[in-house]
């Protein structure tokens, strides 16, 4: 067994205090990292404001960076010193049909999450990565570009992932028309990503202000949703529109600027939606979601972000400013990820 | 100014009788048919449901087969004698993105229907084709393969194309799993054709009687969807299910028999449907719908029709019959279509 720093919540609402925990000692297949930056997701706001006892203690973080500084014995895709990265799923089964064209996150034995989940070996609750250290299976740790930013680089591995992932099967490059709704951690994402695979990107938001952060992050036009003339001018001229807003809202607005035979992904929202069949009739659209992703997109979106330079925009603070972060993010003040440098704790 | 027979509805409920009614002198791009055949859809009967007495009078009939009488001084593509078909639409603007790419059926200023439509050159109201003839615009008129049984042929112009659409879009062929959800006029028609496409057809039915016959139009399997296990079992096994079902229905068991990136393409219902995001997020499952069809997948449905020998299952019936028909279609006593026989009066 061994032992890391880690902010921990003990029981719902009673906030993150630095504390020791176990991490287990290293199996065959396992890589221990030291965790030097992690996002802070939407995914933490709720599992610390959940109601259940059981779901306590928890630690969260699950898109995280660092360096490998000890591997099991069978141990060959990592080394010692190398710049890696792990998402939101660190296990599968390894043998249904979802785990085997490599969609880990629709494993049908369902995936082992980051933290809150349990693992697949010895039953423990899993641990994130607001921590020093976190010890992985090493199928889940992706080489991380090291020329890139590493604190940027931390959404890529779960905002950055939920995105790619549909902007890749449906297949958007070059001619593409992209919509992105929302200009959050994953919206941000989303139109940079789109921009760089070679599509004509508009940005939907409720706010003006927010048009000239859109143009420079790729947008070629941005749209002010409650603007009606603006939404009926942009009707039917989107192939793929990726919906990132959290909260349930309308989505005929977004159904409207679907071109003939598009999608609409709705990535934000989970719980219940409701549409008309006449709107995805005329034009034969489609409503769809999305979440997470597999290891071979998840370290293709690495290797492209590397190539091209991408990396999240976003703010670093010191791990022991985690509850500003929270509560910050939770009031939507944040442009557009906060990450935690856990460097002065690992 | 033509005169011809046909079946109308005065008012609402009020039943149809067999009344002369006018038809437009043939302008330089019209058409004149003997109409031989017309199919009997659901849609007629929404039609003489109509509560509003400004929708009337009413001559139903938008799937019909016929010869070529008289045509117009421009028309060149067919000649009197030619054995046509025409289904739902007469007209659209043919200017617009979806009129550009064949998808007359999404015309963006609305495609004029068969019966109960405005005409666009003199704004009269269009009569359906249970009638002796029908006047229309040549674009609309299709070479029907006549080695097929005409009355057998009248519902590919409806039903068929609603169903083929969707088979086509998503690429359906040899490898391709479909499902096809009811089993009436657009199931039957989508057994067969995705069955005559290659695929491997599933077809979910709430009655077990209904397999023998399912089998015999090319089902590969039969699932009845109370069966709950049989329904587990066919979880995620299906690239494209087609739900034909004309009523408001629960679409989650059907959504959990679509595999990784496929398709529930619902056709029957028209009204509001609600899904749980996580229905369609695990495995990235879409939810579409289609309706009717542009002018070249209607030829190349004709076309592929007369390759492959397929055409409806039909009950024909004299047209003096037509209220036996449309009693029975509301009771769902038919096996798989109605189509009147015209003859009688033409």
């Amino acid at each position: 067994m061994r032992t890391t720093q880690a902010y921990q919540a003990a029981a719902p609402e009673s906030g993150l205090e630095l504390v020791t925990i176990e991490r287990r000692a290293l199996r065959a297949d396992d890589v221990a990292i030291r965790v030097t930056h992690c996002g802070v997701c939407h995914t933490d706001l709720h599992a610390l404001r959940a109601q259940s006892p059981d779901a306590f203690p928890v630690v969260p973080g699950h898109e995280f960076v660092g360096e490998v500084t000890a591997v099991g014995a069978d141990v060959t895709a990592v080394a010692v010193g190398d710049p890696v990265a792990v998402g939101n799923i660190v296990d599968s089964c390894g043998e249904c049909d979802m785990c085997r064209v490599g969609q880990e996150n629709f494993c049908t034995s369902f995936p082992t999450l980051t933290y809150g989940g349990r693992d697949r070996v010895d039953g423990s609750r899993t641990m994130g990565a607001y921590a020093a250290e976190y010890v992985v299976r090493d199928r889940f740790v992706y080489h991380r570009p090291p020329e890139l930013d590493p604190a940027a680089v931390a959404p890529l591995l779960c905002a950055g992932i939920t995105v790619w992932e549909p902007l890749r099967r449906w297949q958007v490059g070059p001619g593409s028309r992209v919509g992105v709704v929302g200009l959050g951690g994953l919206g941000h994402l989303a139109v940079k990503l789109a921009h760089a695979l070679g599509a004509e990107v508009a940005v939907f938001t409720t706010s003006a202000g927010k048009s000239a952060g859109a143009r420079a992050l790729g947008a070629d036009r941005v749209v002010v949703s409650t603007d009606t003339d603006a939404m009926a001018s942009a009707g039917a001229s989107l192939d793929l529109v990726i919906d990132t807003v959290a909260v349930d809202h309308d989505l005929s607005p977004y159904l409207a600027t679907v071109a003939l035979d598009g999608t609409l992904c709705s990535l934000g929202h989970i719980g219940t939606v409701t549409v008309e069949t006449m709107a995805l009739l005329v034009g034969r659209k489609s409503l769809s979601s999305a979440g997470s992703g597999g290891r071979p997109r998840t370290q293709e979106l690495l290797d492209f972000c590397g190539e091209h330079g991408i990396t999240a925009d976003v703010e670093v603070l010191p791990s022991r400013e985690v509850m500003t972060a929270l509560d910050r993010l939770a009031r939507n003040d944040v442009r557009y990820r906060f990450v935690l440098d856990l460097s002065d704790i690992s």
